[in-house]
């Protein structure tokens, strides 16, 4: 009866008229464009404040008419992005399985209707009238619709140079390539994974080559990097590159040789039950404060996804290892710094609308990494754990389960081949790997089919080992077979930021670890809500970061961190 | 591994460029349109026949260009009917809680856009355009072109009267009355009921007033039951329940009598796991043909749903009675019908053209209730049923699990308030009501206010017994709730097109009763499939009932049945 009084209240609220008045009422008397509005909530306060502006500013009236125009266009474009994600998430977690040529086909639909919305003449007749408006009446216009019209611009400008066909078929290659990743590493058959690369490979540099043409740029790799990270210059990230690879090649001997001399750890293996595992993920999560309210958490067999909206953020990870509950957890916590990102931008304010989306890679992967790797390593964190999963997973006094032993696992640094399994050390060193690899292939400079032998040959000059097969090396990750070239550089930009975040979190917040160690994580969330998750798109990537840390993005603050916490 | 080797054989087809010649590789050729084609199969081969024609004839060049042009268009708006329809399984199934209302606005948002596409005024000159082409050129015309055609043109008449605003208002509301109902029914709570039934019963009217001012016709009720059963008039309707009423009327008493004197029937009451209930369920699906690699069976709080798509037939059943067993079986043999016809219709052949879609309700509800009342109502079933329920629910000689007791049980017959529970025979007595009821509401004789009292009057009169609230008597069908006004005649003609296909089944293959008696359900279902499922909306309704069983639909079939099971 609890979920359906909660949910009568928000019928009822639903019913009054007096919810239809005020911005809604006006609306509803513009007829055509917009039917019926959202609804009024009455839905539970979620766990985590809600930051941000907190008028509807999505359907608020504006003086400019172009700019409504814009903004109703907008709204349902973000609508079927929106329809696509659930479409996505859906192929992912309960399609059957025969219906998945047809799914292609429409997402792949969905995704060319968007970029026909996003590229009409008209659109750009209605963005330079809204400019025109915001020149001369600069006082109807706040940050925030500043902010959107410029996203808007920049939505439009990112996607006419490309083709619709073109946008269609790389919608469809991206679904599809999950499906052929999981294959072909399954079976080390780099033969048919090749056959695809290559096709992925030359569909890349086709729509590179179409952003260069029309924005002036003359490189491949830059054009398809600014995708995931507007904002940062190839120059800027082979300068942080450059920093990184010289001050972390100086520590790894010395952390190997410090850590060579202490105490043997207790090995984790055993058998912790995928369903316990599971709460435990979960129960987490919800510590963090993600709301499952409009939330979920999945495990499939395909590799994690971000992704999904602030309405409906369903995390998917993939098959638990009943050998090890920390492989699981890591990809939670990962995922969930994602989701937490997501659930936190301005949804009830501005919804649908480019200034409400997210950052990009590089500050989506900050807040996972943030999560995983900067929190969720910390010695707090495993005194918050350790008791827990004594009881949870039937081991009391079990010394592989200790907070010492955990925390001693979980910051072990070992040179090795898979990414995923990598330490934060050398993780840096897996991405400068990647970065350089596919920065060639998308140049030209490096041949598909050339892969394995470059990938292990650079692997050895990187990090001193070589893979075997194809499974633990360039078969491994799924980017470039769902088309993300330029994507992996992000790991390494998002670790900064949030190594770079998380000291400004240490001096703004009492007693971090304290809080941590009580696994009352939610100060830490809000905070991340209200600096990071809320401003959605109001500012560039270096606004945000330099309001957010008071400072420029800088090696500095990672190569600190790491100091401090494995050399020290 | 033996679903990765499966995979594998179907991306190793789709990548065999072999398979993109032929009409895929003119149809690349066409370029703008269409971008990549629906890749080839490779997938196992379904339980059922596939019937009808071979080629993929939604892509086969045609010598008129309007046509293919509309040929493209239809398929769009199919696939985004496709999509609001994963969007609408995904709302009753996985959904977060939380997302609900950003969800009715984007199924909504499709529905808009289905319905601005299917109404461009470019649409009408494509359609005269091709209409002239196959007047002129009929050689290039076979019935399934005329068919397709016909009904693209039938479509866009039936949407064009319709304000874009209402038919997004309308989708809105009727995934919202599924909840809506769902909590009414729960808490009894006829006030609020009241409400939004007066605002659907409002909307509705103003639907049907669109379409009679369009059309020419001045009945509201005629204008709804057409979008349900084009085809069937109201007039022959009521002739059909004139009789029916008249002739039930007269067997029922005779029937009563008789079961009286019967001997008594043990009582099903137990516990039978919800598990073992959803093994049962499955199982019967998958004997009857039901394709689980392109569909599924769900459980869940909502009443159940019929829909889907042939590449994604995802049914839902309420919440299984774990005191009764044969409940959540009927309800899972009456959706598993639905799902025969869905994965029957036409896939891969016009897949999302509009004569590849579903005749309406008295089909559909034709091939539900063949299985479930009509088969799933044999003794021949139960003898099937009985010696495997008593190993799966551990009752071994267990008297109420006989063939015989199953039987009597479900063919008990019993004047009852709920139309769920009603046996075989009341049933129509239950459409009466109802039918009755509707078209006051929508002809405006009945005001939404005024209808429990009406409903138990007229409950009263006709079956002789009045519900205690409005849980068992005007709010227990979820129908009207969803905007479903003119469905429930469907019921009744397809239980008479359903008695009369049974009839010629009975013809046509020997020894059905064996069959049914040994669990071979496919020689019916591949009947079934090739008269009916397979010829998706070639025919008009009165073409089809002709052509699949002989003569013309008529009560007499299902009043000999009826004769036959209850009275002999």
């Amino acid at each position: 009866m609890n979920f359906f009084s909660r949910f009568w209240q928000t019928l009822k609220s639903f019913l009054n008229p007096a919810g239809w008045t005020g911005r809604f009422g006006a609306l509803l008397q513009r007829g055509k464009k917009t039917a019926l509005p959202e609804p009024k909530e009455a839905v539970p306060e979620p766990p985590v404040k809600q930051h941000g502006p907190s008028v509807v500013r999505q359907y608020e009236e504006h003086p400019s008419e172009a700019y409504m125009e814009l903004k109703y266009r907008f709204r349902d474009i973000g609508r079927m992005g929106a329809i696509a994600e659930t479409m996505g998430r859906d192929f992912l977690t309960a399609m059957p399985e025969g219906a998945w040529r047809a799914r292609l086909g429409q997402i792949a639909f969905l995704h060319r209707r968007m970029h026909e919305d996003l590229t009409r003449l008209d659109i750009k007749h209605l963005l330079d009238r809204a400019k025109t408006h915001a020149e001369n009446h600069s006082e109807d216009w706040d940050a925030w619709d500043k902010a959107n019209l410029r996203e808007m611009e920049e939505m439009h400008n990112r996607q006419s140079p490309v083709e619709g066909e073109l946008v269609e078929k790389r919608a469809r290659l991206s679904y599809e390539g999950r499906r052929r990743h999981r294959d072909a590493l399954a079976a080390s058959d780099w033969p048919a994974a090749r056959e695809f690369l290559a096709e992925m490979v030359d569909m890349n540099r086709q729509i590179a080559e179409a952003k260069c043409r029309a924005g002036g740029g003359n490189s491949y790799y830059q054009a398809l990097m600014s995708e995931y990270m507007p904002g940062i210059s190839v120059t800027e990230v082979e300068d942080w590159f450059g920093t990184l690879d010289k001050k972390i090649g100086k520590m790894l001997p010395q952390i190997l040789k410090k850590q060579a001399q202490q105490k043997e750890l207790v090995s984790l293996k055993d058998f912790y039950p995928a369903k316990a595992q599971m709460w435990l993920n979960h129960a987490l999560l919800e510590s963090l404060g993600f709301d499952f309210h409009r939330g979920g958490l999945y495990e499939t067999g395909h590799n994690p996804v971000e992704g999904g909206t602030p309405d409906d953020t369903r995390l998917v990870i993939k098959n638990v290892d009943i050998n090890d509950f920390t492989d699981s957890m890591k990809s939670a916590l990962h995922e969930g710094g994602h989701g937490l990102y997501i659930q936190g931008l301005p949804r009830k304010t501005w919804r649908y609308q480019p200034v409400a989306q997210d950052m990009g890679a590089a500050v989506h992967e900050s807040q996972a990494l943030l999560v995983e790797m900067i929190m969720g390593r910390t010695r707090s964190f495993y005194d918050f754990l350790a008791p827990r999963v004594e009881g949870l997973f039937h081991g009391l006094h079990n010394p592989a389960l200790s907070a010492e032993n955990l925390y001693g696992l979980k910051t072990k640094v070992q040179p090795g081949l898979l990414r995923k399994k990598a330490d934060e050390v050398t993780y840096f060193f897996h991405m400068k790997h990647r970065f350089e690899l596919e920065r060639d292939l998308i140049e030209g400079k490096l041949k598909p089919s050339a892969l394995p032998e470059a990938w292990n040959g650079k692997m050895n000059d990187i990090l001193g080992i070589q893979p075997e097969g194809v499974a633990d090396g360039c078969l491994q990750d799924v980017h470039w077979f769902v088309g993300k070239f330029g994507y992996f550089p992000a790991y390494t930009v998002g670790h900064m930021y949030a190594a770079q975040l998380y000291e400004k979190i240490c001096k703004d917040i009492p007693d971090t670890g304290k809080l941590i160690a009580a696994g009352d994580f939610l100060p830490i969330t809000n905070w991340l809500g209200e600096k990071v998750h809320a401003q959605g798109r109001l500012y560039g990537f270096t606004d945000l970061v330099k309001n957010s840390t008071g400072s420029e993005l800088s090696p500095a603050p990672l190569l600190k961190h790491l100091e401090t916490r494995y050399c020290a």
